[in-house]
């Protein structure tokens, strides 16, 4: 059972700015919950239903910085933030920022994705295919966004997330910069390149003209049909497959 | 102005329920309301602020079907289901269902594929890739969903998409199948074809078996990573990628 002051502060972090100050964010859902449970990413606060927190003793107790507590399906249903919660619900501490390294393989790099179901498909994208690196422009959405961090599955844990510092890594950085644009080279016809930077851009705007300025090459999906454009996820994801080394 | 009746009517379409009861679905914002104004499918209601009307006096006045109406913000406001209005907001008619055609040319098949943002992803990647048909099994979400209709971005005007009857459809058609699994054949290994069936399954279950007892095939998109899998929409856009001849 939480205390009074507890769910008080609990339900203060649906806004941005209270997860900001406390610098935590959410983690929800038994699946996610997991995933960060099995890390050794430091927890403030371990909710779960009797049941849930039974069947992770283990890995709970790998997790004493954190404060567990069972809590009901309504107590649940009060705190989350999903449409239908379900049976755990962690509150996690937000690492400090680490500037963008040299990178010498594939990485990804973000200017504006503004919508967290984007950038969180995107972090998902990343860590399947084995991408260690995002490098995210300002105005891009928070990292840690509940949305983001929900459809990312957990690829926080093991993709290194860069919010800001994308004008500079692409200034200093020596490797190719591959554009996605609608009016760029077949993606088909390029040669494969063993490093790059695939670069993604805002959902109706593009590549602003300051990134798009670092673009060693622009790539494009081939268009067959009516749309007007893909998401910026799906293109990620394509675009991924198709300029990646097997 | 809308009167008290149509008020309340366009609010009652909020449920699926009266969208059903009345065979009309919403399409929302200026740049989707654009897309189907462009089309000969029949309206109900054409709502726009002023400025957006007299913009698009042109292809407005080739759907004499609707009724059309100015509203000021705070009206879209009230009757929108967005979480940022836009400018513009379409009732249109549903057509009558089609039976699944005989088909000969790529297609995606859907197994209950739950989430209305993936289908319109689905719709929106057919929709680019030039496939014209999608047939869904039962359990999908409806096709005409205000939030599908969103993310396909006016895919359903140009991709028919049949809902239910996957299971006659697959039992009958010729065409190779080929379904999406986390144990498949590397999709890169795969021969591509001229023409077949991309099966997606659904979120969490994946394929169910009674759908995936029709594969020719099991293909997978090679992982290098941590991510247990790939969203549904972003695995469709690459095995299109891969699969679809150039």
């Amino acid at each position: 059972m939480l205390s009074k002051a507890q769910n008080k502060y609990i339900r203060s972090l649906t806004h941005q700015k209270h997860r900001k100050d406390n610098k935590v964010f959410i983690a929800e859902g038994a699946k996610i919950a997991e995933e960060w449970l099995q890390s050794s990413w430091q927890l403030q606060y371990i909710l779960g239903t009797e049941a849930w927190l039974a069947a992770n003793k283990a890995a709970i107790a790998r997790h004493p910085e954190a404060q567990t507590h069972a809590v009901t399906d309504d107590e649940l249903n009060m705190l989350s933030l999903l449409p239908s919660p379900n049976q755990a619900m962690l509150i996690a501490h937000l690492q400090e920022p680490a500037p963008v390294p040299e990178i010498n393989e594939w990485c990804i790099a973000l200017d504006n994705i503004q919508d967290p179901g984007n950038m969180g498909t995107i972090i998902r994208i990343a860590d399947w295919f084995g991408i260690n690196h995002i490098i995210c422009s300002e105005g891009c959405a928070d990292a840690y966004n509940p949305k983001v961090v929900q459809s990312a599955m957990g690829g926080q844990l093991r993709v290194n997330i860069y919010e800001g510092g994308l004008d500079g890594f692409l200034t200093k950085n020596k490797l190719p910069v591959f554009a996605a644009t609608l009016d760029g080279s077949n993606v088909y016809t390029i040669e494969k390149a063993t490093a790059g930077v695939l670069v993604i851009g805002n959902e109706s705007k593009g590549i602003s003209p300051a990134v798009l300025q670092h673009a060693t090459r622009k790539v494009m999906i081939p268009r067959r049909g009516g749309a007007e454009s893909l998401n910026a996820g799906v293109s990620a994801g394509i675009l991924c497959a198709l300029l990646l080394p097997q």
